[in-house]
């Protein structure tokens, strides 16, 4: 198969950040994208080679566009599943396999995958509804603390909350849901693998996020993680056998908990470019957006390796900021050692939506922390 | 100015592979951009927020092309200098100025601003015509051996010629031309230096055009150079010399020639990004491209240095073929230690026409060399 400057076409589902970043290496390769987003003013609408605008969760919108591409793949999982299955059913490469999406999109189906294949876990239950999970409090079959996760259509902290006593669960929705045990841990990783349809695997090296000390919110990513070694190695060996295990192709990026015991226990996965790989853009000898390229079109992976250590800082609206964007103090980050911002190009700023991210990259890590720091504590997405 | 996700729009004249990598880093930095190029398959056609098809020479095309954005800058020095000029006599930011260009696009003007600023280069006679020239090699006043170069629009090595013999000049146009003295030189180097307009001025490390023993053609360029230290700083101060007394804005490529006794000589130089730092996008803390952006727009420029050694090949047609292009045995080269290919996007592939470059990046000099090496003896850019 030649993909290069030829009639081949990859489709793409989904137009946000992670696609136009994806953009940049189809471009870099001269290799022809198609692009399905519900918006108008999808990142990713400006670098492809045809556009279109259409609802994602759609059947016949998402079968339509499957038949005009000769691979597809995808940059968000809330995607027509059925179209997907018909269309690799009818022959169509699309990676990753509708399959393994299956068994990911629902939190309980993922968690049960890990239990049959041996890979750490937390403990968890599965209940249709949240009536049935009150029934098991009632009953003192569900003790608290746990964590209630509905098992889709979570996102971004979305669909989490985190369930002390019986009032936590007012207000959320009556939907499939999981309840999860509390692990405490002293780290948050991840770890992306890659995998080509050949069976060639490579996984990144461990990232770190590091959380803000009272927000509990994350605000770097840090690669490598300030870890052991052998904690390291553990974590990249898991990852690879979650990957290899779901027969996945692409990127899949593996979150994991790191106990207070070292033990590494996986939390979730995502089968696409993820946030804490986008170090790997000015840090990593190929990036995850090339290597996912590389990945669905089984050509060869390339070096997973840092050239450098990088921290990456997310961009989000500022609170009591709606409306045109704004990013105050850039001009004063763009001076500093090693410091690119990467603008997702929303146009309106919303409280805490990602409006792009900003990598730090130096030989020392010490030194990209504080700069990190500096950074973050000096750019603010505003409005005018 | 506000120039992240805003209102403001930047021109580029011309829309070849320069153009295209040019807008990787407009694309990162949501900044937008319009861009005009005769051709209606530029690589530069896709990533730019508007593509204006026009004639680059014509004075009314490229000046309404300007009347539109609020920055104008170019990736090719065949522009039409008239309509420059007057748009900056009318208060348009143009980056590199139009009266830099002046002196730039005409060698025999260039020569002399070297020689008036003191700046070493090859001595040289200016003649109005080819005719002038002969007359003086006559009369024993011109001595071959000598490299006659037409003072404007040669390019990629048209427009310049080795005479030996009087029989070297058949065939020659009789234009505006000049007699140089061939200077014996053991190295080919080049730095690139940037500069905004507030003066903030930094340098590339030099790098090293490494040529074919026999083809007397460039095959590597390598970075840094393996050139003794005090060398290098000396070429670096002379190219940081040259772009200060131009008052250059933007990226300015400086090519040198060091002779047996270590003497670093001007060649010439090119206002915009440049060939030899094409390995930058890879190997640098920030590529050409990007610090051309931040430095037409007046931003702090980025670091300079390199995270790792950087070799670049270039991809261009093989001799005997014609037509749709293939990039043979690029799957084999994806494989190998940080390899990363560059497709410009150009469908059809004819002798020596450049197609796209490939960049091999390694913390080891001699190593990245070998697989350098490696890459060049096995892909090919040929036709199907």
């Amino acid at each position: 198969m030649n993909y290069f400057s030829s009639d081949f076409k990859l489709g793409i589902l989904g137009g946000g950040q992670l696609g136009k970043m994806l953009l940049f290496d189809t471009r870099k390769f001269d290799i022809q994208t198609y692009v399905l987003d519900p918006s108008d003013e999808a990142p990713s609408r400006m670098a492809c080679n045809q556009f279109f605008k259409g609802d994602l969760m759609d059947f016949d919108t998402v079968y339509q566009f499957g038949k005009l591409v000769d691979v597809l793949t995808f940059e968000i999982e809330l995607v027509n599943l059925e179209a997907l299955e018909k269309l690799e059913d009818e022959g169509l490469k699309i990676y990753p396999s509708p399959k393994t999406l299956r068994k990911i999109q629902n939190k309980g189906t993922q968690k049960d995958f890990y239990t049959e294949h041996g890979i750490p876990t937390a403990t968890y239950k599965r209940f249709n509804d949240l009536k049935s999970l009150v029934v098991q409090i009632l009953d003192s079959k569900l003790k608290m603390p746990f964590v209630w996760k509905c098992t889709e259509f979570g996102y971004d902290g979305n669909g989490v909350k985190i369930i002390r006593e019986i009032a936590d669960l007012d207000n959320l929705p009556n939907v499939e849901c999981i309840a999860e045990e509390m692990v405490p841990f002293k780290n948050e990783l991840a770890v992306i693998v890659c995998r080509n349809p050949s069976g060639e695997i490579k996984t990144y090296p461990v990232v770190e996020m590091e959380f803000h000390p009272e927000a509990n919110q994350v605000e770097y990513v840090i690669c490598p993680a300030r870890i052991d070694e052998k904690v390291a190695e553990k974590a990249r060996a898991i990852a690879l056998n979650v990957s290899q295990n779901f027969n996945h192709v692409g990127l899949l990026a593996v979150e994991m908990f790191q106990t207070h015991d070292d033990q590494i226990i996986v939390n979730e996965v995502a089968p696409r470019p993820h946030n804490s790989g986008h170090y790997s853009i000015e840090a990593s000898y190929t990036s995850q957006f090339e290597n996912h390229v590389r990945a669905i079109l089984d050509l060869p992976l390339g070096n997973t390796d840092s050239k450098v250590a990088g921290i990456m800082v997310n961009l989000v609206g500022e609170e009591g900021f709606s409306g045109n964007v704004v990013y105050k103090n850039i001009e004063k980050i763009l001076g500093w050692y090693g410091v690119t911002p990467h603008i997702y190009g929303k146009k309106e700023t919303r409280p805490f939506r990602k409006m792009g991210h900003v990598t730090i990259v130096n030989e020392n890590m010490t030194e990209a922390r504080k700069i990190a720091e500096d950074v973050k504590n000096t750019i603010r997405v505003i409005s005018k």
